[in-house]
């Protein structure tokens, strides 16, 4: 009965290498997490609550039951998505703790999408009424599919959280989906979506439901992609996937939303069905893409023009896209792969990604959003417009909402269930992928119970202590994701019983296998000591350049506008090396000369700085949060 | 009466320092630019005419007639455009040498667009019938404003060049022009259109036909820009230049054909109204746009999204959008200003731009274009559709035509009227902006004839060899202009009696002034020796790169598709100098190792070149005629 129970986990596969634990097992304590948690809680929800109504997309369902769309519908055709994000985020929430404001807030918007469901299952506000496009006749931009994949997944995420719950979003979900396998089934419609994120709906709410046909559809629009399905659009094939099939691909490709998207169905898919040349594809593609095509922040996307990843190596730090939605989906497809393979750096791209992207895209105060994450900021552009959607990327402040608002619910989503992404278990004991004050209680799958705390101030520094709380009564491996950048890490146990044993650390996992007792501590220490990273040589757009990491976080230069300095004239001398003090790393710099010549090319320029001096970085998920600045990671050598 | 006579000249202010000569007064007679105009006459003229009516963009206006549109009009919004340019680009081309084929294609689009005219002198065949939007309805992005710009330029060119001839333009383009100054005059609709390029066409109209109105209307629209007039777009006001107005302007940016059409049109405003404010103003943003903002062909324009400008400094060289039309634009812009004001590079820029953007934007067969003109090229990219539009950068391949295909016009109008952009009088003598083998004859200022054979094999080499033909009888100043990187030119001035004069020459101009006889010969040597270049250190993008520029001309390195070697891994040593030999430079270079780490950013990588050879760097304006290729300008140093 207890292994076959299903946590609530945001992807639950029903094999793989690990078996994610839940919400209901982990519950992240204290620290940098927690406060983000709280503070998504507390402001973000009904932040993106309040905009929803307010830009009228939750009205649109209103609307609909009414009578009078399309005459008043707002928002752009994918607006029906943000509903389904936040219900998701909702539904997290709710299983992390009870909330019945949020409870309320929850089931209201149910009722109202609810009462816009065509008998027959569809569901879309923007498509198929009387002065409207017909359903399905714009599968390119149309985004029908999409919205019903994050449909998909919210229900899905109410169901780990509330099983059994009477509000009726698995219904209309089973309904919608019903509906899609009829019309693009084997016999359907031979085409996919524009926008892929169906295909990770279908199969997860396929392993709620148990309903395979779900599933099969999954893998039908996954296999159909990349044949030409889609008319072409201005940007090129690759900007939809459909330019060669996935098992074909090498690298990601195109808009990055919707390759992160693609590629997490098409790991459920491969898992489902068993299919291990799809998933040994899929990790390949993920290789060459970290490789290649993915910034130090983890952020995807190097095109402003089609949201999209460059060609190998084009990755401009000051036209960085790095969709904040493009990481969130690469989060999804690593953390797919980790629990498939059990291992290959896809916990330290999450990692890098959450600190660096995730927790950069969202203020302190959980109401306002970076739709981009750029990595140099030329320029401070213009205070947003607090009582109006904003551009995507045109200002150093983060903005309280957009015309295309994915970001803020896909943040919120992820925050709220952040703690089914710490830790797995497999037959020989517990994994522990990220760092956070924690309480883990769960079951091995011989039915041992297993419950420890994890104590610490990562990434403000880097130690781990993990208290064993309840034992499985016979040895298991306790294991600790130890970081690429982690050189020199050690391990150490400490017995209840007063033994002691600390081994340097090796490899990508500490391990301690034993027969633990409660009260046994199991520490992990990392180097924090920040350091100078350069860039592969190809990366032409930051040559001779460094940027500044420690643990986990990356950091920058940030100036606010009006600045005497500025952040084009700042060199850093390596030599030094870079020094942490009160959460911010401090290195020696100067800055050369201003002026200028009438034609920028010539003859050698000086590079000597005229002066000397300490510069102080600060954390890159925490730049823009005190006014109009500039900001930039990589710095000029000296 | 001579004095007074306009010649056939693209501009032709009614003061300024420096008079235009016109293509009755300039021909070109062999070398580089000639067998460009060749090509352009007798390849691409009739293709582009040959599109116009294959795309349907000519045939909507006999739909226009027949009162078939909307349903069957073809071609984006602003399409009525290209058939303008291609008329202009005619007219010039018929001012250089009679056709007759040619002037009856010219003869039979003007008398189809004549039939789509309204009665009241309205002319778009995308706006005002029933079925279409009204007229003026989308200022923004509806671009009427924009096509009769483009048509009073033809008119203007027409005019210039077959005083009153009997086919119509100038008449239609007059009844636009005076419905434009009726709707949008001081009492009419108090806005402008969001693609500059009608204030150019109305001024020079008003030169034309004397008309008064068409200038104060040129003028309105200027000044009227910059105040928030039109609707916000996605990308902000500086998309339209309507951030802010432009005597508050400091530098060119947002959309940069439009920013350099609107420059050009306001120069013509401030010449001909005296206003030395504006005037200032203007040459102060073309320095700092130059300076900070340019590339090192003259493309302008970093971004792909907005096709526009960048912030200071942000010039990708892989991401260079460098628009053909933003180049052509930016010759008219610089080409004005040096009439306006004698001299500050504005010659130098409009060289480059010519050899490295107009000439590059061309393929050798002169069917075939670039719409964009990047300085790195990393992957080959497909083979454009012979038989269809392309979009507009997705190949290392020029394309037959773009479905917006503003650029292959506009290098034709560019082409045919080249002659008008080589030299100038004053009432000191001529001056030669531009090298090319040309014979002119012109009178100065006072009557007094003067007339040259200009005979240089520029820019192969740096030797330009004036020969008079005629003189004024009295001493005059023949001018050259000296590049900006030709440091140790010298000049010799060979008297028909036999003496000989050489002086080493300092500064922008080579001067000679003397009682010249005809067979007095003036000789001008450039140093013509390869050079590396280096770009402010600012400039991010490039840091740690050399280029090679030999003469005017930028050189790049270019692999067909599929080499065993990869342009991302050559570096070049700065050690040994460029060494040109038969059309190309060779540089000493090296090839960084394959292979790569799972994570690119880490320590400080190997940058020792596994090879050590040489490496042959091709001209710039020839890169892709050989087949789909990689390409690169900026090359890191070893």
């Amino acid at each position: 009965m207890l292994t076959t129970r299903v946590p609530a986990t945001p992807v639950h596969p029903s094999t793989g290498r690990l078996r994610p634990l839940g919400l209901d097992e982990v519950r992240i304590t204290g620290g940098f997490w927690a406060r983000r948690q709280r503070t998504n809680a507390a402001a973000t929800l009904p932040h993106i609550a309040h905009w929803l109504e307010r830009e009228g997309w939750i009205g649109n369902y209103d609307l609909a039951a009414a009578g009078t769309l399309p005459e008043g519908r707002r928002g752009r055709e994918f607006a029906d998505s943000e509903i389904y994000k936040f219900l998701e985020a909702a539904a997290w929430e709710l299983g992390r703790r009870p909330d019945p404001a949020l409870e309320a807030t929850f089931r209201g918007f149910v009722a109202r999408v609810a009462a816009a469901q065509a008998p027959d299952g569809y569901l879309s506000t923007a498509f198929g009424r009387p002065g409207q496009q017909p359903r399905w006749s714009d599968l390119v931009w149309g985004h029908e599919l999409y919205c019903l994949g994050h449909l998909f997944q919210a229900a899905v995420a109410r169901e780990r959280t509330a099983p059994g719950a009477d509000d009726g979003l698995l219904g209309i979900a089973r309904r919608a989906a019903d509906l899609v396998c009829e019309v693009f089934g084997e016999h359907g419609i031979q085409s996919v979506c524009g926008h892929a994120e169906v295909e990770v709906g279908l199969a997860e709410l396929s392993r709620v439901t148990g309903e395979q046909r779900y599933l099969r559809q999954a893998r039908l629009f996954i296999e159909r992609r990349g044949h030409h399905v889609l008319p072409e659009p201005e940007w090129g094939r690759a900007y939809l996937q459909d330019d060669l099939p996935i098992r074909e691909a090498t690298v990601q490709r195109g808009h990055a939303v919707r390759a992160n998207y693609l590629a997490a169905g098409a790991v459920d898919v491969a898992v489902e069905t068993g299919d291990a040349e799809l998933l040994a594809t899929l990790r390949r593609v993920w290789d060459r893409t970290i490789a290649r095509r993915t910034y130090l922040t983890g952020g995807q996307g190097s095109h402003f023009q089609d949201e999209a990843f460059g060609e190998d190596w084009e990755l401009p730090p000051d036209r960085a896209y790095s969709e904040t939605c493009a990481s969130i989906a690469s989060i999804m497809f690593s953390w797919r792969l980790l629990l498939a393979t059990g291992g290959g750096g896809y916990a330290d791209l999450i990692e890098r990604t959450l600190f660096n992207v995730v927790a950069a895209a969202v203020s302190r105060e959980g109401d306002r959003f970076f739709y981009t994450n750029t990595l140099h900021r030329r320029a401070p552009g213009e205070m947003p417009d607090p009582d109006a959607p904003s551009p995507r990327a045109f200002s150093s402040l983060r903005a309280p909402w957009f015309e295309v608002s994915c970001c803020p619910p896909n943040i919120a989503r992820t925050l709220a269930s952040l703690a089914g992404f710490l830790a797995t278990i497999d037959d020989g004991g517990l994994q522990l992928h990220q760092f956070a004050s924690c309480s883990i209680s769960t079951t091995l799958p011989d039915g041992a119970p297993v419950a420890i705390d994890v104590e610490t101030a990562y990434p403000d520094n880097g130690t781990v202590t993990v208290r064993i709380r309840e034992s499985a009564g016979r040895p298991w491996t306790l294991g600790l994701r130890v970081p690429a950048w982690a050189r020199g890490a050690t391990l150490t146990h400490r017995g209840a019983d007063g033994g002691t044993t600390t081994v340097a650390v090796t490899g990508a996992t500490a391990q301690v296998t034993a027969p633990f007792a409660a009260g046994d501590v199991v520490e992990l220490d990392l180097p924090m000591a920040p350091a100078f990273l350069h860039a592969d040589p190809r990366v032409d757009a930051v040559r001779g350049c460094v940027a500044v990491q420690r643990g986990p976080l990356v950091y920058c230069a940030e100036l606010p506008a009006g600045s005497a300095e500025d952040l084009d004239r700042l060199v850093v001398s390596t030599a030094t090396p870079p020094r942490y003090a009160d959460g911010r790393v401090v290195v020696s710099a100067g800055w050369l000369p201003a002026g200028e010549a009438p034609w920028p090319y010539g003859g050698a320029p000086d590079r000597t700085p005229s002066t000397a001096e300490q510069v102080s970085l600060i954390p890159y998920h925490d730049w823009g949060q005190a006014g109009l600045c500039t900001m930039r990671v990589w710095l000029p050598e000296a």
